[in-house]
């Protein structure tokens, strides 16, 4: 018996750009397209770049499409289809997504938090396919998490469950975009992460990083730190064990809080690979009781940048 | 129809003292004992004065006993007996505690976490009686914690679940006797706190602290600085507001990783009264993510400083 394929859109709402992909129910995208978030516009104006993403998408489609799943930033209820206070999509405070959506598709749509959403294609298709719990970070704009205990999506009462981006490691520490201080999305976040690395980069003039911008700081970007560390750039190498050590702590809090040791790690700034793999493991190892130290592991998720548009598109067969 | 009244006895184990009760299964203490833990002899020397306690608190009894349950600190696995690493009982590494005290007592013997034995106590007889969900913590010579999700004790895989103490808030901070840098517990600890204290005093000799000791820190006690608070002392007002918003910071990351809001806190140190649960809930409300804010809830633990025994107690009834 040939069981028969199924098809969804995931839709990854990220704050600069809506990722957008016609996903099968093992999880192989056969199409996908980005669009511009244009989050300077609120919120009507992204509802009416997914839609417009979403008949881009479609252009052509001769599948059945069985739902939409979104993976959106911020606090969701899944139940209510409401997205709170995304902290990277200014002037949304409470959205009624999955209504708005589905008056304007004429298609079932499910809205979770992203890294949720990843969390449930690693689950399913990747790096947390064997294991039994583990932790979700995506590393990108912001830090999110997804919580994954005994096979299942730890929501919480709200769906606010697993912001790991804001664990605080450092009371007085950074200002984050959520009004806290010391959050660890204000250390790892792309944005933050480039402003101290621009800061501090006139300190650092022997520094490979300076050539790789051309001396100019706006060229700067994840992705050149991660060349610079190819080239074995010191102060290159100085900023990925810090990220390290900082992501290290928030990850030896979960373990403490929660005594799980599984971390699947996505998201662009986990392409800085092995450096960021290791300094973080190694933090996480000395920094977590000891009981639990040995039994660490840091992988890098499977579905690499396509884990957002995987999971949102899993939400419509895993998650009703 | 009477319901027949059982009785069994709870043990509290501390870094200080052992403190045991006969305790009815609607967590009356019907009588209760203290003696010293003598932590520095080792796991051997503890265990005697376990045993020492039990045959103290019997002599005379008339009850048919149930069982014992231990409430011990570190890493506890319930199923197998077992006590790893507690941070305040020197040379234990991973004693078989169930085991060897079932061997001298011959009496069923319950081993858990000391603060997850807190919170069941809280849970059945105290403030949690009606919460779905919340967090216990206990505040003495380590800061302890409880994880009640749905009603449920979180254990985790390996027992280790709800080590709120060992969250980090600030990860150059002060050293934690875990191993790692600023875990909550090297902040608000007993012994951390008196030497925190010991260490500023000299820059405050205007506060009310230095004629309540004698001018001996030798005198310093958690105590001493919540009558100067009484008197409204600054600097002892600044200590406890320094502690809330350190407790704040780690609340706020539970909240966050979490999404529950209600915070139960006991233990001795939990005697700063209002002062310490207003500025613990201020700093929490202030941190936490937007949507959490208004559903935080810093409450007093019911059982006061008998939880430890209560709840000890009452795992031989509720965890078996």
């Amino acid at each position: 018996m040939v069981e028969q394929i199924k098809y969804s859109i995931g839709v990854d709402l990220g704050g600069t750009n809506i990722k957008l992909g016609i996903v099968t129910n093992t999880g192989k995208i056969i199409k996908k397209i980005s669009v511009d978030t244009k989050a300077e516009g609120g919120s009507k104006v992204v509802i009416s770049q997914i839609k417009y993403g979403i008949d881009l998408l479609l252009k052509g489609n001769k599948y059945k499409i069985q739902g939409i799943g979104i993976g959106s930033p911020g606090v969701v209820s899944m139940d209510k289809g409401t997205v709170e206070n995304p902290p990277n999509l200014p002037g949304w405070k409470k959205v009624f997504l999955r209504k708005e959506l589905e008056k304007i598709t004429n298609t079932k749509v499910v809205v979770e938090n992203d890294a949720n959403a990843a969390a449930i294609g690693e689950l399913i298709y990747g790096a947390g396919k064997k294991l039994k719990s583990f932790v979700m970070i995506t590393l990108g704009t912001g830090v999110g998490g997804g919580l994954i205990i005994n096979r299942k999506l730890y929501r919480g009462d709200t769906g606010a469950g697993g912001e790991i981006g804001h664990i605080v490691i450092d009371l007085h520490g950074k200002k984050c975009n959520c009004g806290n201080t010391g959050c660890v999305e204000a250390y790892l976040g792309n944005g933050y992460l480039i402003n101290a690395v621009k800061e501090e980069l006139p300190n650092y003039p022997d520094s490979k990083i300076n050539k790789l911008i051309n001396n100019d700081t706006e060229n700067l970007t994840p992705k050149v730190i991660s060349e610079a560390v190819q080239l074995n750039d010191k102060y290159a190498n100085e900023i990925v064990k810090n990220m390290g050590e900082n992501l290290g702590a928030a990850l030896a809090t979960v373990s403490n809080i929660l005594d799980i040791t599984n971390f699947v790690i996505g998201g662009g700034v986990s392409g800085f690979g092995k450096p960021l793999f290791d300094a973080t493991s190694n933090a996480t190892k000395r920094r977590v009781l000891a009981s639990l130290s040995k039994y660490i592991k840091i992988i890098p998720a499977k579905l690499k940048n396509e884990a957002g548009i995987q999971g949102a598109a899993a939400l419509v067969y895993y998650l009703q």
